[in-house]
């Protein structure tokens, strides 16, 4: 809810547009936080795009893991 | 994995597109599965769509929950 609560600020405080960024298992989160967003608080907001990609983490011994990323873009 | 392979043997069956979707925790690897198909085994492919929504569950006392989905776009 902190995530939701922070975006609608966002609108609140003149934002045309909000993007949200998530990886791995947070992402689900992301998604239910975009729809909470667009359909409770801020209705003339509406899902612009979303990208999926990976990024690939490194360390001291090369590629650590590869994990799945998601950019959702809100804007009203 | 095995959802990796389902789709890699719709591609080689001809398949332009494919269409993954998921709801809820199982978002994350849907988008594994993506990934993985278009970065290790059908390079020609790439993510066409990405679209987010909600679905209503219900049963026999109204809704039962809001669920958040997924679907995902592969084309070559």
């Amino acid at each position: 809810m902190n995530y939701v609560l922070a975006i609608v600020a966002q609108f609140n405080n003149g934002s045309e547009d909000v993007t949200i960024k998530a990886r791995g298992k947070a992402i689900s989160r992301a998604i239910d936080v975009a729809e909470i967003v667009r359909r409770r608080f801020v209705q003339e907001a509406s899902v612009k795009d979303v990208k999926i990609d990976t990024e690939v983490l490194t360390g001291d011994g090369g590629v650590i893991a590869n994990v799945s990323s998601i950019v959702i873009y809100l804007a009203r």
